[in-house]
Order: C-alpha cells, then sequence, then structure tokens
C-alpha cells in the first residue's frame, strides 16, 4: 500500500466518503490510489474555488466532513476564499494539499511556493506529511482536527514521494474531543438575565440554529419575552412550517441598530457580538447598543446546544416552543420585481428544499416569502467571500442526493465560480440554480451611497455595471451541460421553476430582475 | 485631496496609468476618485484572478507596471495563482489591497483575514499605508519598488479610513536603482568559457528575450560554436522574421536532459539552472548533466542585456547575428489534428502579433510554425499555475491596443479565468482566442503514465476527462460577449482566424482539436 492509498483508505475509515478533486501532476498517484478505494467518491471541478466551496457544502449537510484535493501552492490560492467562507461557518474539511516531493522542493521548481503560509491563513489545523509509514495516523489526526467543536479547516501537505512511497498504513479513525459542557452555575447566571425582566435579546450560532436549539430559543422567549435572534450569516438554518421562525439580524448596521434598540442584555450562544460588516466614514463598528451587557452563554467550541437546552430546562420548563404554520403567497404576476421573484420562491418551494442563498440586495423579501413554506435548510454567505453560492449548492446535493437543491445566485457573484455547473452537470445534481440578474453589481452601488464617497461620476458607476455586455446566462448555462431558460415575469419564473423541479439532474432559470438601485 | 485621490494621482505621476480592479464596498473611495484622476484608466473584471493575469499581461507589454485593486484578503487570494505566475515572471506591479478602517480590524469583521500573509507570500515589497498624508509617499515607493531589477510585485494594503481620509499628499515618483552592472573581470571570466572550445550552453532568461539580448546572444553562438537555448518559460520572447530563432529549454526534462547532452558549461544570464517542473520516481530533478559547471554571467537583478553586450564586444566583436528568414507552412487541408491547427497559425500569424500561450500539449508544434513568421512576441505560462493565459490576453491588449493579440488556450486551463472573456468584450479588445479543445486535461493524461501511478483505472481517468459533459466555449463565450464560432477542419480554422482578425474587436474560435493521448 503506497501513502496515498493509506491516506484515502483511512478517510474512508474516518467517515470522509467523499473528495473534491483539482488534480495535477503532483496528486496523480492520489488520483490514482481512487482505484483502489472504492469507497472514495472523486467529484471533479475545473477550478478549485468549486472544490472547496463544495466541501463546505457537503459538510454543513453532511455533518461530517469532505476531503479536498489540490494542487500546490497555487490551486490552495484559488481555493482559499472558500475556505475563508468555510472558516467563517466552522466547517469541518480535509484539504489534501499536493506538495512536490520532500526531496524536489530544494530546487525552487516553478510550481514551488510557502504552502505554511496559506495554511496559516486559514487558521486551522495544519501539517506535512513527512513519511510514508505516518500518512495514514496524519490523516486520522486531521479527521479529528476537523471535527473538533465548532468545526474547522484540516490542511494536509502531502509530498508526491511520501504519496508515492511504499509502506503506508490504513490508521484507525481518532474520535475528535467532545466539545465542553456549560456548567449550571452559568447557566443559572444567564437563566438570571433572561429573567430579569430587563430589555433582552439571545442570539443564536453556530451548533443552535438547527431544529433543536431553535425548539429551545423559541420555548425560552415565549416563557422569559426576551428576544431571540440568529446571527446574519449562520451556516445552516432549518426554517419552515412546524419549527420555530426565528429572524435573522440584518446585514446592514442600521437593520442591526435598529433590531437591537434599547436592549439592556445580549446573550450570545455560539454567537459574536454583532460589528458592523464593514467600517462607515461617522458610524460605529461595535452594534452592541451603548449600556448592553453581554453575556456568554455558550462560546464556540462548547456544547451550544445543551448548553440552551440547559437554559430552556431552567427557565421555560414547561413552556412550548412557537411554530410556524403553513402559509405559503400567492403567486403573482407581470415582469418580474426584487420583490415579486421571491413570492413565486414562496409560492412553490417544495418540502426538503436547501437554499445556497447568494442572491445578495435581490434576496431581501426572501427571510419573509419563504417562512411558511414547508420545512427546508437555508446555508449563507458566511464569510462574506462571493463566489460560495453555487459550489455550496454542489456540495448539498452531493451530501443529499434525494433533495431538492435551489441556487439563489446573484450575476456578479456568480461569475466568480462559474465553472460550479459544469459539475453539477457531471454529477447530474438536482440543483436549479435561479441568477437574478440585474445587470449590475447593485450591492456596490448601495455601499457607493453609504460609505459617502463624493465625487463618484460616470468612471466609478462604469465599474459597478455588468450590462456592457450583458452576460447571458443561459447560454453559459448551456455551454457547461445545464439546460437554461429564461424568465422575464413571474408567470415565466413559476412555469420554469416548476418545471426544473419537477426534473432530475441540474436546471438553470435566469431571471431578469431589476436592480433595487 | 483624500488618500485614495493622492494614490492614484501619484501612481499616473509614476507613470502607472491602468488599474485593473475587482473592487468591494472597502475599495468605494478608490473607485470613486477615479472620476477625479482620469489619467487612469480603470478597467474591470469579474475575477481577481482576471485583473491580477492582466496586470501581468499588462506589464510584460508595456515594459511598465499597472495597477490592481483587490478586495481585502479573500479578493487577494483569487488573485494569487497569477500573482504567482507574475512571480516567476518578475512582473512589475501595484497591487491596492483594500482593507477594513484600521480602527475596524480589531472586531474581526466577517471579511477580516491575514493580509499579510498572503502578501509574503509573493516575495515582493508589502507596505500597510496607515496615513492618509503618507499614502502618496507609499505608493511611489510601491513603484519604485516593482520597478527594482529584475521586476517585481509590490503589495499596498490600503486601509478604508486611510483612503477615505483628508490630507492626502501627492508624491513625486521614486527612482528605482539601477540595476547593478557586471564587471569587466567576470565578462573576461565568461569569455574565457565560452572560448574554450568545451562544449557550452548560454541560458538566457530575464531581460535577454528580447531583440537587444537575442542578437547579442547569437553573435556569441556564432562567434565561438556555444549553443544557446531560452529559458522553458520566458516572461517575453521576441520571435520572427529578422530576429535570431533561440530555441527554448524544453518542459520535459527528457527534453532538457538532450537539449544538455555532454554540456561541460553552462552559463546563466538572468536564468536558474534548469531543474525537472516536477519531480518523478526514480528520476532526477537537477537537469544539469554531471561534470557541467554552472557560471553566471549575469544574475537575477543585474544588468543582464548589458552583460550579454560585453560579452559579446569581447567574444564575437566583428560577428554577425544570424537571423531568422521568412518561412510560413503551407495552409493545411483535412480535419484538425494537434499537428495541423499549429500550421495554420504559422501560415496566417500577422505581423505584430502577441501571443499568449497557454495551449499545453496542444502547443507543442507552434514553436517549429512560427519561427518564419513575422515578427511577434510570445507570452508564456512563467509560474505554471494554469489560468494565465486569458488575463495575459486582456493585459497584453490593453497596453498594445494596435497590436492583434492571439491567446492559445486549452480548453481545462481557460475555465479557471474564463470571465477573462467577458472583460475583452467589455474593453472591446483586439483579442483573437483559439480554445484547443481537446475534452481531457490531455497533459495529466500524460503525466498520470509517467509519475508511474500503478493502479490507475476508471476512476482515476475519469477524473481527466472533461467530457462529460462537453464543454461547448461558443455558447460560454457568447455569453459573456464575445463572437465565436468552432473549427472542426483546418479549412474552417484558417477561414475564421482570418476573419477575426480582418475584424476589430474579440473573437472566440473553437478548435475541435483532438486530444495528443
Amino acid at each position: 500500500m503506497n501513502g496515498a492509498q493509506s491516506l484515502i483508505r483511512t478517510l474512508v475509515d474516518s467517515g470522509v466518503e467523499v473528495c473534491f478533486a483539482n488534480p495535477g501532476t503532483s496528486e496523480m498517484h492520489f488520483v490514482a490510489a481512487l482505484d483502489a478505494v472504492p469507497e472514495m467518491r472523486g467529484v471533479l471541478a475545473l477550478f478549485e474555488g468549486v472544490v472547496t466551496g463544495a466541501a463546505d457544502g457537503y459538510a454543513r449537510m453532511a455533518d461530517r466532513p469532505a476531503a479536498t484535493l489540490l494542487h500546490l501552492g497555487p490551486g490552495m490560492a484559488n481555493g482559499m476564499a472558500n475556505l475563508h467562507n468555510a472558516r467563517r461557518a466552522h466547517t469541518p474539511m480535509i484539504n489534501v494539499i499536493g506538495d512536490h516531493a520532500l526531496y524536489h522542493k530544494g530546487f525552487d521548481a516553478l510550481l514551488e511556493s510557502d504552502i505554511d503560509a496559506l495554511n496559516g491563513w486559514t487558521h486551522g489545523w495544519n501539517r506535512t506529511s513527512t513519511d510514508t509509514a505516518a500518512v495514514g495516523g496524519d490523516a486520522a489526526e486531521a479527521v479529528a482536527a476537523a471535527m473538533t467543536a465548532p468545526g474547522r479547516i484540516a490542511n494536509l501537505v502531502l509530498p508526491a514521494d511520501v504519496s508515492w512511497g511504499d509502506g503506508g498504513v490504513a490508521a484507525a479513525p481518532v474520535a475528535p474531543p467532545a466539545a465542553s459542557t456549560v456548567d449550571a452555575e452559568r447557566v443559572a447566571d444567564i437563566a438570571a438575565v433572561v429573567g430579569s425582566g430587563e430589555s433582552t435579546v439571545v442570539l443564536l450560532g453556530a451548533g443552535v440554529t438547527r431544529e433543536r436549539g431553535l425548539l429551545a430559543a423559541s420555548r425560552i422567549a415565549a416563557a422569559t419575552g426576551v428576544k431571540v435572534f440568529v446571527e446574519t450569516f449562520p451556516a445552516r438554518l432549518e426554517r419552515g412550517v412546524g419549527l420555530p421562525n426565528i429572524d435573522r439580524l440584518g446585514y446592514l448596521a442600521e437593520q442591526v441598530q435598529w433590531q437591537l434598540t434599547d436592549v439592556k442584555h445580549l446573550v450570545l450562544v455560539g454567537a459574536k457580538a454583532p460589528v458592523s460588516f464593514f467600517a462607515y466614514p461617522g458610524k460605529v463598528s461595535d452594534l452592541t447598543p451603548e449600556g448592553c451587557r453581554v453575556h456568554t452563554l455558550a462560546a464556540l467550541g462548547e456544547d451550544t446546544a445543551d448548553a440552551l437546552d440547559q437554559l430552556a430546562a431552567v427557565v421555560a420548563a414547561d413552556t412550548e416552543p412557537v411554530l410556524q404554520q403553513p402559509s405559503r403567497p400567492e403567486l403573482p404576476v407581470g415582469e418580474l420585481t426584487p420583490q415579486n421573484w421571491a413570492l413565486v420562491l414562496g409560492a412553490l418551494l417544495p418540502e426538503g428544499a436547501i437554499i445556497s442563498d447568494e442572491a445578495n440586495t435581490s434576496g431581501l423579501m426572501i427571510p419573509m416569502t419563504t417562512a411558511g413554506t414547508p420545512r427546508h435548510d437555508l446555508l449563507t454567505l458566511t464569510g462574506g467571500a462571493i463566489g460560495q453560492g453555487l459550489p455550496v449548492g454542489v456540495g448539498a446535493a452531493v451530501a443529499c442526493p434525494d433533495r431538492p437543491v435551489i441556487c439563489l445566485q446573484s450575476d456578479g457573484s456568480a461569475m466568480y465560480t462559474i465553472s460550479a455547473l459544469w459539475t453539477m452537470a457531471r454529477e447530474n445534481l438536482n440543483v436549479t440554480t435561479i441568477v437574478l440578474n440585474n445587470r449590475a453589481y447593485a450591492i456596490l452601488r448601495m455601499e457607493l451611497m453609504r460609505v459617502g464617497a463624493e465625487g463618484a461620476g460616470p468612471v466609478a458607476n462604469s465599474l459597478l455595471d455588468l450590462a456592457k455586455p450583458d452576460l447571458d446566462f443561459v447560454k453559459i448555462a448551456e455551454g457547461m451541460g445545464v439546460p437554461a431558460t429564461r424568465a422575464t415575469t413571474a408567470e415565466e419564473l413559476a412555469e420554469q421553476f416548476s418545471r426544473a423541479l419537477a426534473e432530475p439532474g441540474p436546471h438553470l432559470i435566469e431571471a431578469m430582475v431589476p436592480s433595487l438601485i
């Protein structure tokens, strides 16, 4: 057994059964070893940003990590923006980064670079395998590191000679350490806060934006009168009929300030106190209201869901959660608008849908129009690095082949990782992509005003304009093997969306939605 | 004058007149400032890998740097693979990396990341502007740093509050230090080597792959009988009728070993001694023959062209260079092959063409079929990180609007930065892209065999296959506003190529060329 075979065997034995890959020469032994370990599914992507984004989406839905295969430093670099998003999502992931043979590195061949510097940027676990016999053990530790609460990125550098060397040994799985449990004393302290009668907000983050956490939070709110919010960009939010419907904090600082008006206590559960997404001249960065005290029920790395259950047991033992009742919008008619396309979504969203939301300014209405739809998952842009939506949709579809995946995708952001469409076609994934084509970086038009940039004229505005030439997403999708249609009215969107959902495999709908601004 | 305005004004005064940009909120004041300094041309790209690759192509042709505008760490990350190529090309470039306001960084807002780690990866000059009044001076120093021989990447981090702050001061240009001159003693030592009568190769790299260096090298070869090669991947090689035709070292180690058979002396001029591109089991990494002595006439950072002229003056004072005579292939007929498409190129290549070559396995015949064509420039994949070809073509066309740019682009590599096509359309650039669609990562099929990976079966081979589904580059190009056609025969390619060259603006030809292997 060579090093590559021992690595893949160990990953499979540790529960890692998918590898999103964009390999090169230094990874050829890894690629060849896939034939020796058929339990590992290799999924090819045409760009590393798709690879890492797909691994992120997969883990968010599968609750276990995928592996990636990346080609030396430049391949790693291409995947890093979506690693940034995955880091912010606390997604477990094992990156296998092929490198030159150890004896070759000193020659500074053209593709040589400082991979350690790139690994460090992901703030996770890093190791270079330097011995074929140890590769299996390194892989088992990488999985455990990735699965350590709240989840993180594990980078395993695999030099080519370590990969091709003989003497690989598959290692037994290593159990990640259990998340530490919050003690009763802290729970009692927070119970006193939420029971104080003073205006209090509980903010839900990692580990408590799914059914268990939402139910506990809803009971706490019902019993004590506190308000509950979900952090602005949760990795995975369970929503829909039969679940508590808990609003997210807004993207704009003004929204958050309104949501937190006069709040005296902010209780964090796997979340950080809110800050402005960007700085703006003359505006504050820290969005915690003046005089508001910040308390932590459970920090990242602690068992947040258990802590919330404990709190509910103390303050809401006999209280039922408030559950969302069915409520769908009517199907609208007429030309598409930034509002009505989301009504179509709400009217037709299928049971069990997984939404990858990178609709940006076009998506402001989604939370409202989909609140009363059948139960679904929402995956958001966790790190703010655009180009996440389509790759995350790929990964979610690989993780959940029986569920409909819906990518809500703004036009500008789509172009960063557009080749994800090809992987959808190659793997025949059940992904329906709705591209909201408003022919602009509309969010930047808004931000250009918000930052108070004076003197912006035709040159500045032209740099935010995607209409010269227009992008034709129908042709782009067809060029990558994905059937596509264009909708300019709500009726067309409804008809095309229904048809796409009814047919297996990927589809793309280009929705010609005017820009909000 | 705010910081952004002082920055742009200083760049323009220092000779930097193009900024390739993919901005975000933290860069909005920079974008707005473009209206205040109309001498700076802002060129929008839809992905940062296009931005950095275009800046690379621009500088290779303009002999002065472009600026880029990148959005925080993730935006920088997206551009890094082509920064790697630019680093290997010794391309001068000024990256303006927008960052959060200094007072905002401590809040760890979602897009916060360790930009310093990314900057370090480029092995260039790095600075963060921390004071609005100093931004202009920082920019002038950045340009000087980028222009310091042999050329390098200068990363200037621009926090948003430093950008929007008042009190910016445009700075006067700073002259880069002159490259150090090689002294007569070293020239005499090398003259003794090339005059020794022993088998000698002179290897040309940075600064000596254009007319001046090639003429000197040809005279030296003619006078002394030494062989001359150009390094495998020169940043810019001038070729064609009236210039010496000097072969490049091969990509494969076996080729280089054949080219250097029995060589006793290797003389480096702005180049490094050749090493294998990758390591292969049982094969050597160092391609300098055993017993061959390595001499350096001029190292990187020294005035390589002057050193070669000095050497020519000593050993070849009365010798004329050997110049390429006109010689074009006949136009071939029949189905396209990996060979005959390059004959079409050689038969029709226009005067003054700039070739951006990322044809990879499909491009093996290009050096032979184009040697006797009119004078042209060849820009190669300097760092081995694929996805360079189309962006470099964008930059070359911006630098040289009156010359025809021809991108020879393999299919797999094209998909990394495919949105470069949109920028070609937006700027109406005279770029003709020939995509060699062989429906595979053909180079990896070859490398899978060359690395001796055993056990590779259908799974491994499927990861090198781009045919399920087929990529339709005609539709993809049209979707981005570039007129496109498909050629399956040599006649069609010739007709379409002639037509594309005759019409202004961008065109794409999808050439259906079978895979070599």
